[in-house]
């Protein structure tokens, strides 16, 4: 098979991990799939060994049969088009050789980006590689890597293993030079030395910084951190000091990159350094990220900077789980999404959740006694020209509710949008009057007329929306009225065709109010505010207290038109 | 060890898998695992048997030694304070009775809640639980049950076993007897049998509901769908019509519960029924969903409700990966985060990604020539002259915008806050009208200086803002110039006491305006700026799209800024 890189659009990348469990869910190809799933990818997943761990360091090992590995291994390679792949525990020779010639045999051209992370031992000092596995390792693995990412122990045991005396790393030229090494010596177009077992501070990147290298400060710590964030850290004895002044400690990462054309690069990956017990399955972790970016198809470079960047805010933001070295949280990217995307099952959700967070409420609205009594004809004349006469004043101001979305409003197609509706409303106007001419009253009587508080309390509670919120608060403001007349127009139009409904059409007095808003060209008006609605909701998706925000608008507003109805029922 | 179901605040509910694993993903540990983070759980995972399989099917099976498993399953409940646990693929009898004789012995009170999927075949065909395991299952495993979730041929399996004749389920009836023999026979609380293998109709669930069953429509489908939308989806060819007529297919689950006190209790939760393959894993992801809730300490049927949405959803979201029957997408729960929590080591995340979206420009802004000549004293008096009448008018509007703040405000706490700041920035005016006189301009002519269109711009942008978004829009426009002054102030205060620097304060005709923003007064109100506008991402957290409409206001701001500071320059 031919690597080309190429993916569906929609679909997320698939990125494979291969290496040995954590059954307690904090490293291993459980924290992979994690960072995987954080990271919006679609993860894959091979084991290596089971591994009987927690917390508290590794219980027991079971390595799997490398013949059974090749197998999982192929089942995932032939069905899915895996986009980026990382490598973990390995355990021992076979099942590198086992990885390595699947590997190599199914990609018969081009290879996915591959991070090799050299695991060897854990943090608890239990060996996940046997010793005689690290020779494979180096001679078989690594040069087909496209990254590999050891900590400074596993890079100083990569470079001491053949070498007659053993390579210490102590400073950032130490980890510039050893990761330079093994970018030559296995011929690895990048190589990310980690540098969480060394104590470095500002002082020492800056002078890294003042010979040309080149620097990375995560979340702009460092010398330009801006002084007003420094004194309030400084004012909150709560917080941590960010790493600004010379002698701060940071944790410093050393990603060398072997370019051919541009010349070979080291790139520095600075974070605070926290103090924290948090740090099981650190590895595992931004070795996964690394996969996960690169796959989404990002430099190298870019990627080990958000790599960096999601492996450091995951310590930062890892909660206590376990009596030992607690885990990292995964999941601090991600928030729950209130509404899915419409799909043709689920064409429009946002409108279908905010129906359902207040059902009662809508019902009440759309099968009033009013509504009722409307399609049976039961409805008294006084009631129902109350309500005609009390609906003119609330267009005008529902018609005003359009011209303030025009002006909130951040491009020609919203403004034109807002402006075509308020010139509509303006317009049903003289439906009104026609009404109101049918039942003799007069356009003098309508218009002088006071504006029952029912109205006054519905119409300036939507403009005061669209004064406090956005332009969506406003849009879902205006919705439950577009949307509620629509269904009680198209509900009493479908009764009266119902057999041994009491609703019916053809002399009914109300006739003509059911068929404006069961007619075609409101029903097309509602289509439009539905697929306008939608769509914006898709683009800008709602995070659970954005819609919550908007569901006590819309239950808010369903409210007011049930009191509206009811004025009409009160005469009030 | 006892299990009480209390856990710290700010930990997600830790939950176990018990299963065997696919590496392609979809299915087994994996599917819990994705299943487990896109609802905010902790999931750990114990495996069963590796199993190498994919969208086409099951290729090989490699089970887990017992007391390997055993193993696993002890280094998960001896660290990690589970919630609830699942069971997928148990392979065999050797398997069962390790998982029981481990469960049995270590929660010497109580167990946390268990959903037991009583996997028997994969949808392929394939066996996943050996012949003599079906005994074990029903006397050793189903007992200790919460909740089990069998398919339609599983069910019939589990109550044909021992019978003499065979069981068929075939209407909503047959699976309610099902479940609640399955129930009576085996002392389960609770037994959901899924029917996605029957073809059932809307009438069939009306049928039950008018003999008082219970019924949860997924979605507001069903007799009660909004005719509006109902319509919409019919004018809209690209919909799958709602499941509303009677006529229309639907999935049915029914879940049975025994009740001691208020009786036993049928509820149907019926989904559209999707025209799909991607139904790899829905019996894992839906088990592993109802654990996931079960775990956050919903009730049986509220989980059910919530583990049927998601499983449904997750189905419709699916993306076309694999060659076979695809999985379905875990992820449709869940959004990107834009700005991570604030902790201890990151404590202002909102404020620094803001300021990192376009740090040239906040650099050229807090940096700029008008502000280092402020410092080292060479700023010509008509520059500064200049300025000051200038930042005279734009304060005055700078306070309107902060009433209008109090407008857009929802509580007494916000409306005193923005009435606060009003009224100190008014008070401003007393400053610049002595710095004013300082320099010999009177209030006259401070008054009758024209505004300069950079003020105006920058003005009324800000008020822009306000009126065309909501009050964290607003609050970020304001931001700009809260704290790029604060920086300035401080900045140079910092510099002065610098060595080397040209910065200086005594003696420097500046001082008062420098000591002005770099002093304690208006430090504190930078500093209660950052607090609130960090509470209230916190609170309301973004989005990638949000952040990206903040983080375009804050710039546009900045560079509005920078323009001030030229218009000072230029005396424009």
């Amino acid at each position: 098979m031919e690597f080309t890189g190429v993916r569906p659009k929609g679909v997320p990348p698939a990125i494979l991990t291969i290496a040995g469990t954590d059954p307690s869910g904090g490293a291993g190809i459980q924290a992979d799939l994690k960072t995987f799933t954080a990271l919006e990818c679609y993860g894959t997943s091979v084991v290596t060994a089971l591994v009987a761990q927690n917390t508290l360091g590794v219980q027991d090992i079971f390595p799997c049969p490398p013949e059974f590995m090749k197998r999982q291994l192929l089942s995932v390679l032939e069905d899915i088009p895996v986009q980026a792949i990382k490598t973990g525990m390995m355990f021992d020779s076979h099942t590198i050789r086992a990885v390595v010639d699947t590997l190599r045999s199914f990609y018969t051209s081009g290879l996915p980006p591959l991070v090799v992370d050299p695991v060897a031992m854990s943090t608890s000092g239990h060996t996940l590689l046997e010793a005689d596995a690290i020779s494979h390792l180096k001679s078989d693995l690594l040069p087909m890597a496209t990254l590999i990412t050891p900590n400074i122990p596993e890079a100083e045991l990569l470079l001491s293993h053949d070498a007659a005396e053993s390579t210490k790393i102590a400073s950032i030229q130490d980890m510039k030079s050893a990761a330079e090494r093994l970018s030559s010596g296995y011929k690895i177009p990048a190589v990310l030395v980690k540098g969480g077992h060394l104590s470095l501070t500002v002082s020492d990147v800056c002078r890294e910084a003042e010979n040309g290298t080149r620097v990375e400060w995560a979340y702009g710590c460092g010398p330009d951190y801006p002084e007003v964030l420094r004194a309030t850290s400084e004012y909150n004895s709560s917080s941590e000091q960010p790493p600004i002044r010379g002698d701060a400690v940071v944790v410093v990462d050393v990603l060398h990159q072997d370019g051919n054309e541009s010349g070979s690069q080291s790139t520095l990956f600075v974070s605070p350094r926290i103090d924290t017990t948090s740090t099981h399955g650190t590895g595992c972790t931004l070795s996964a990220a690394l996969a996960s970016y690169l796959g989404a198809g990002l430099s190298v470079l870019e990627a080990t900077r958000l790599a960096t960047i999601y492996t450091h805010a995951g310590i930062s933001a890892a909660f206590p789980i376990g009596q030992g070295h607690g885990p990292l949280n995964h999941l601090h990217t991600i928030l729950p999404r209130a509404v899915p995307r419409p799909t043709p099952s689920l064409p429009f959700p946002f409108i279908t959740a905010l129906i359902e967070s207040s059902r009662a409420t809508w019902t009440s609205y759309v099968r009033h006694e009013f509504v009722r009594k409307l399609g049976n004809a039961t409805l008294p004349r006084d009631n129902f020209v109350h309500f005609i006469k009390q609906d003119y004043h609330y267009l005008k101001h529902y018609a005003r509710a359009h011209g303030q979305l025009a002006l909130k409003s951040s491009d020609f197609e919203s403004i034109s949008a807002a402006a075509t509706i308020a010139l509509s409303i303006a317009g049903e106007k003289s439906i009104h009057e026609s009404f109101c001419a049918e039942w003799s009253i007069s356009a003098a009587e309508l218009q002088s007329t006071p504006e029952s508080p029912a109205a006054t309390a519905y119409a300036l509670y939507i403009l005061d929306e669209g004064v406090r919120g956005d332009e969506l608060s406003l849009l879902v403001a205006l919705a439950a009225c577009l949307l509620g007349y629509g269904e009680v127009g198209l509900w009493l139009k479908t009764e009266a065709a119902r057999e041994g409904s009491d609703v019916f059409l053809e002399g009914n007095p109300y006739i003509k109010w059911i068929e404006t808003y069961g007619g075609e060209r409101y029903q097309r008006a509602c289509r439009e505010g539905i697929a306008a609605l939608e769509k914006r909701v898709e683009a800008t998706p709602l995070t659970v207290p954005r819609f919550r925000e908007l569901a006590k608008i819309w239950e808010r507003c369903t409210k007011l038109e049930t009191g509206f109805w009811d004025m009409a029922m009160t005469l009030s």
